[in-house]
């Protein structure tokens, strides 16, 4: 089917989304029957507004190509823009179809989680019911891992190798003096603890875990059983990490953070679920505290990225634009895991209202029965997922990036 | 002079420190004047307490070494005790004669910055005055770059590193969503900005600063300056990078992070000087703000860290330990920089009184007219600090760690 293209990039950033986007954008190109692949800007959003890029002249430098596998975040832009049902939104879909008229869209691609998804779904049974001729294709990305029906989500090996990384080396740090103390990492995870768990990967040389604690939403946070934990840990240890998501909540499935913020601080702001915490650790325990938010860092840490992951990422992207080409639409590019060790995954496509909307949280047999730890079989799944190292393009001894939206914000 | 010799490391950790601890190691191992190497565990505090490691048997296997040079922290362990006088304190000195005649120690070697260049002094000068022949050696370090007298301290350069590529990484973050936003980066140095401003090193590909605005210790912050600036700011641009140094203070020479704590907060703790300025920002201007505090990160990132700094850490380890063998007391090895572009250093000898308990600020010359950034002038000297890539020895997927402070504890 002869016809131009739309690649863009939705929700939360990861390290390696710009690698998928590599993926459509090459074997999109490549094919006879596509004319221009446009970079659709800020997502559904900007896509709403006609603010698309050229992908063309910019990206058929192969450096540039290069640049944007390595550059971390959505080079497009993303936005959290919630379509919403064609009958209650009639005037949105009409829009889009009108852009997609406008430019001879033929291939609409979009990268992003759950939500995206429900996008994908969405524009498709649209353009179905209404007889356009427009093949959707979905492409998976998400640090958060809480993605169905795929073994794992592209962009959480790389941020799990970030995690796991920084909870080496920062466990050194809180060892260097001859005192006690506590030191907690915040990870990203609103409902599902999968980054924090990821912390597990750290190892001493003996195979002990680095990390002594780790809580995720999965469970009820109990201040008590943690400061008990913790007292349990020092009669064992004098230096201890503690690894959380930001998404921990008590029994009345209230916000650790929140909590904090109401009733310690009048209602004002913390920076989260870690330093919460190490206030409650401080309060209840004569012990050195310090706590970091990991922030922006995990997501977007693309100097040290899982060459598994970025390899990965840039076949799905491959994968959903081939199978546009041979006909298929309402589809999203999975994975399935084969094997640990050595490991190893089939490619296949699913439908993408299997996984709009839909969360996958950590199994519980990847929870001790401690509630506030990985369990052996989490490493195995975890483990061949950070796999391998990636090198960077510098310049000026920093790594170098390309901004897409950027270039269509200068460009108009 | 035949002997035995103890090297130890003090203050805050770096990514480098343990390079250092290579260097004298190594040098000091291959000399037939010198029999055990011992580390002396949590510096002049685990000293006095005659907590020694014999090196020899660990670092004899050439692997251990090359994983302690990549092992970010002080793996010696650490401490920020203060030796003082020997006439206010003449039992410590004492003790620690004692201890040096029971191991037949003639070389002292301590890895650290201005307080540990005070305790070699001191040691030395009691040594000298007491007829003890034994050599005390000062070897530097510290990521605030604060030390007088050498271009740039060892360890200063990865921090820089680190710190200039997660500017460049997370602002890719900042500028994903489309809606003006700002992202506030805290970094170490209570009195001098040296960790702050070298985030002027991160650019975009035309040149253009990646960091918008940078307050450093050295100018006294102004809240209304800084509200003025970003608004300034916002005419020009939606995405705006702050780094800001954790010892800011206002004309009254109050943190501002106290300040914080004390009005707004009813004495509670708050993570630092940027969450205090994102909470300012959000209280004053209609923005999304968010903040990040690097933490122990910025000082343990040994994943990336400058071949350079690296490189120059274990040669100034070596020099330090190739003055003791030649007779050396009293001195720390030091290097003076030659030419910028070609980076040229020189390496000589200070004596350690020159540098203990000095600080070196950020020079004015450094610092931008409106105070808000860098200079022309600090990025040629901060450029080929940072340069060069380094390669980690991985196990598991994960950088591999020695801790010898660790291993000590287990062996008593």
């Amino acid at each position: 089917m002869k016809g131009n293209c739309i690649v863009a990039q939705s929700g939360g950033p990861t390290a390696a989304i710009n690698t998928s986007l590599c993926g459509v954008y090459l074997e999109m190109s490549g094919s006879s029957d596509v004319g221009k692949v446009f970079g659709g800007i800020n997502g559904i959003q900007g896509i709403l507004e006609d603010r698309l890029l050229d992908l063309g002249p910019i990206l058929s430098d192969k450096r540039n190509v290069d640049i944007l596998r390595q550059t971390p975040s959505s080079s497009l832009g993303s936005c959290r823009f919630k379509l919403g049902k064609p009958e209650d939104k009639p005037e949105l879909y009409k829009k889009a179809f009108e852009i997609f008229k406008k430019h001879d869209i033929k291939y609409f691609f979009y990268i992003g989680g759950n939500d995206s998804m429900d996008t994908i779904h969405s524009l498709s049974m649209y353009a179905k019911a209404e007889g356009h001729d427009i093949r959707f294709m979905g492409v998976p990305k998400t640090v958060d891992n809480d993605l169905v029906k795929i073994d794992h989500a592209p962009g959480y090996g790389s941020c799990a190798k970030f995690v796991s990384t920084i909870v080496m080396e920062t466990a050194q740090d809180n060892s260097v003096y001859d005192m006690e103390s506590v030191f907690i990492i915040e990870a990203m995870g609103r409902d599902a603890g999968w980054i924090a768990i990821s912390a597990a990967l750290a190892r001493e040389r003996d195979g002990a875990p680095v990390a002594d604690l780790i809580y995720t939403p999965e469970t009820t946070f109990n201040v008590d059983k943690y400061l008990s934990d913790i007292s349990d840990l020092r009669q064992k240890k004098r230096f201890m990490l503690v690894v959380v998501s930001e998404g921990l909540r008590d029994s009345n499935d209230v916000y650790l953070a929140d909590t904090g913020e109401v009733d310690a601080f009048n209602h004002k702001r913390l920076g989260g679920a870690g330093s919460v915490l190490a206030e409650i650790t401080r309060g209840n325990l004569d012990i050195k505290v310090r706590s970091v938010e990991l922030s922006l860092l995990q997501r977007s840490a693309s100097h040290i990225t899982s060459a598994t992951d970025i390899a990965e990422s840039e076949k799905l992207g491959k994968l959903a634009a081939r199978g546009a080409l041979d006909g298929m639409t309402h589809k999203m590019p999975i994975l399935t895991r084969v094997s640990d060790e050595p490991y190893e995954v089939e490619y296949s496509y699913a439908d993408v209202s299997e996984i709009a909307n839909a969360v996958k949280k950590v199994p519980d047999d990847f929870i001790n029965s401690q509630r506030n730890h990985a369990t052996e079989k989490a490493i195995k799944y975890m483990r061949p997922i950070i796999a391998g190292e990636t090198t960077c393009i510098m310049e000026n001894n920093l790594p170098v990036f390309i901004n897409l939206a950027s270039i269509y914000r200068k460009s108009v």
